[in-house]
């Protein structure tokens, strides 16, 4: 298996991309691996295998490496006779937050005709705005917490039951969000998550929900991991969700009862449908009374959350032969020849 | 003010598209024009403006033309000593339907910087997408024609109230729209639309319903067009469709009560809001007893919709100097560097 992890990007989990991206290099122990980068200009470099270390990046070593430029059918280096062709393979999409999950670097290798694991643009941009999320979850008939909108320039003077969490609509590893207690941190939290978005939602902060993490894919069939019960230290602290992204240990299978394991693996089902196809992605759910709410959609988890698989390798394996293909659109031009021959073929 | 008007795409529209920009040709005058191919096959062509004729396109013509790609920064024409930037101006995607309207050429303009005028990649996926488009209207307060959802591998076995409408949530121009006027239509009309997609939209269809179509778009404030009220008999047809798309004369003011026009113009503005920011859009409405709803929005309209306005060059002149801007992310490797500074600096 030919894979290449693409990772980095301009976004606010650059960092953590690239610890994802070496801890998969770790995971991925069969498969002949090449690595892209994206730095933080969004140029794309061709990194060596033993270079895979995280301040190769940081001390900006990386510059060294040759540049690649992405054009239709490939990833090509560019020399002196012109643009040369890369066979590196599927392409793995590592890059959390923007660009690698907003729907962008689906795109360009949607575009380009590359084959690839990551979200595709529809559910890139479904998944990485927290709002919309919430409108596809019901639309599908997924129950989901609770919540509010407000945009940037809405009057800040709202009727609120605290506590309340308070989210940017994009972005994920918690960045801007807040726990708002009471009234009077209501306006430094806003503040907060405006420096990140102009929209926010604002949700019932639940204390001590029960709260599990499903992660699986599509291949021929559904391929579903463990249910994973998170550990809640790390549900605001970025320094800890940092970790969280370097991890490629064993974890233990949540102990809830097999109705409500199956509920959570049915919920995931829906939320993944045909949207998700081509993806691994992670979907943390709440219980709350008994029912199974969404909470958010990982479409790019954190080292592809490999660590909640049996065998992720293998399962990797059987996605690239599972990946869903574009439709082909046949042009044949025949309304502008039908144009030209009622014209007597003048040129127009 | 330098425009590179891109068109064509790997699109059902792709004919469209070649005569929506040989009319924008025409419709900017003073403007300094390079227009940018993608064919089939979606490769990059350089266009001479004497070459801006329907049959270069259909004939393969083209293919003489240069190659150009599509890097960080500008697109390049591919030569002996690399890369050569292109100084284009802004772009104007007038790409329909797919590659153009799905998200994907805002996505490769976006990641690589350009300056450009189209709806952006999540602007892109929820207006592309029929039912999204539905979903993101209500949750802005904005009516919509009711509807209901089925997918391909759904039972075909539902209640319904004839006649309705079926349309296959993504495309556009019509494709795989059908009338079903009485339940053994129904099978055929499915048939057609799950042709092209694999969710259609099941709609009442309202004999004679009132139709009128808003473009506009925000520069310093909003700039709307006249209301027209569309001919009725180009409704279903995509050989008339298509001779809108080279449309440049003058449309006249619907005639409607004040009342009215300001209740669309509202409608337009809550839908076009932040999320179609650098676009000029369409939006298609119904008025169904005194209300408006939302039939679709258009999010590259057949020639820009250049005939609503009064003088379409200037305010694309002054779209092009209020085009949104993504916002800088900083990246300071301040979480690599505290970990190996911990570590004594050794290089992991």
């Amino acid at each position: 298996m030919n894979i290449a992890i693409l990772f980095g990007g301009s976004s606010f989990e650059h960092e953590i991309s690239i610890v994802s991206a070496i801890t998969v290099k770790k995971v991925l122990k069969k498969a002949n691996l090449s690595f892209i980068f994206v730095d933080s200009n969004r140029e794309f470099y061709l990194i060596d295998a033993k270079n895979m270390k995280s301040n190769y990046f940081s001390d900006g070593a990386y510059k060294k490496a040759k540049k690649l430029v992405l054009k239709k059918g490939a990833f090509c280096t560019i020399g002196m006779m012109g643009l040369k062709e890369q066979s590196l393979g599927t392409i793995l999409n590592l890059i959390h937050g923007r660009d690698g999950e907003d729907g962008k670097i689906a795109s360009l290798l949607e575009f380009n005709g590359l084959s690839y694991i990551s979200p595709r643009v529809d559910a890139s941009v479904l998944s990485y705005n927290k709002l919309y999320t919430k409108l596809y979850a019901e639309s599908i008939g997924v129950k989901v917490v609770p919540y509010s909108v407000l945009n940037s320039n809405d009057s800040r003077d709202i009727e609120i039951e605290y506590p309340v969490i308070i989210k940017p609509v994009r972005l994920g590893s918690s960045i801007g969000v807040s726990i708002v207690k009471s009234q009077d941190e209501l306006d430094y939290a806003l503040d907060v998550a405006f420096e990140f978005d102009n929209q926010v939602l604002i949700e019932p902060f639940i204390e001590g929900v029960l709260e599990y993490n499903q992660a699986g894919c599509k291949t021929s069939k559904f391929e579903l991991s463990i249910v994973e019960e998170p550990n809640k230290e790390e549900f605001l602290d970025f320094e800890k969700k940092y970790l969280d992204f370097s991890r490629d240990g064993d974890v233990e299978d949540a102990t809830i009862s097999s109705e409500l394991k199956l509920s959570i693996q049915e919920s995931f089902k829906k939320v993944y449908g045909t949207l998700f196809e081509g993806a691994i992605i992670r979907c943390d759910f709440f219980v709350v009374d008994g029912e199974v709410l969404l909470n958010e959609i990982n479409p790019i988890p954190g080292s592809m959350a490999n660590y909640l698989f049996e065998d992720f390798e293998s399962m990797v394996e059987r996605l690239v032969e599972h990946l869903p293909k574009e439709s082909d659109i046949k042009i044949d031009y025949s309304y502008i020849n039908s144009i030209q021959s009622a014209k007597g073929g003048k040129r127009q």
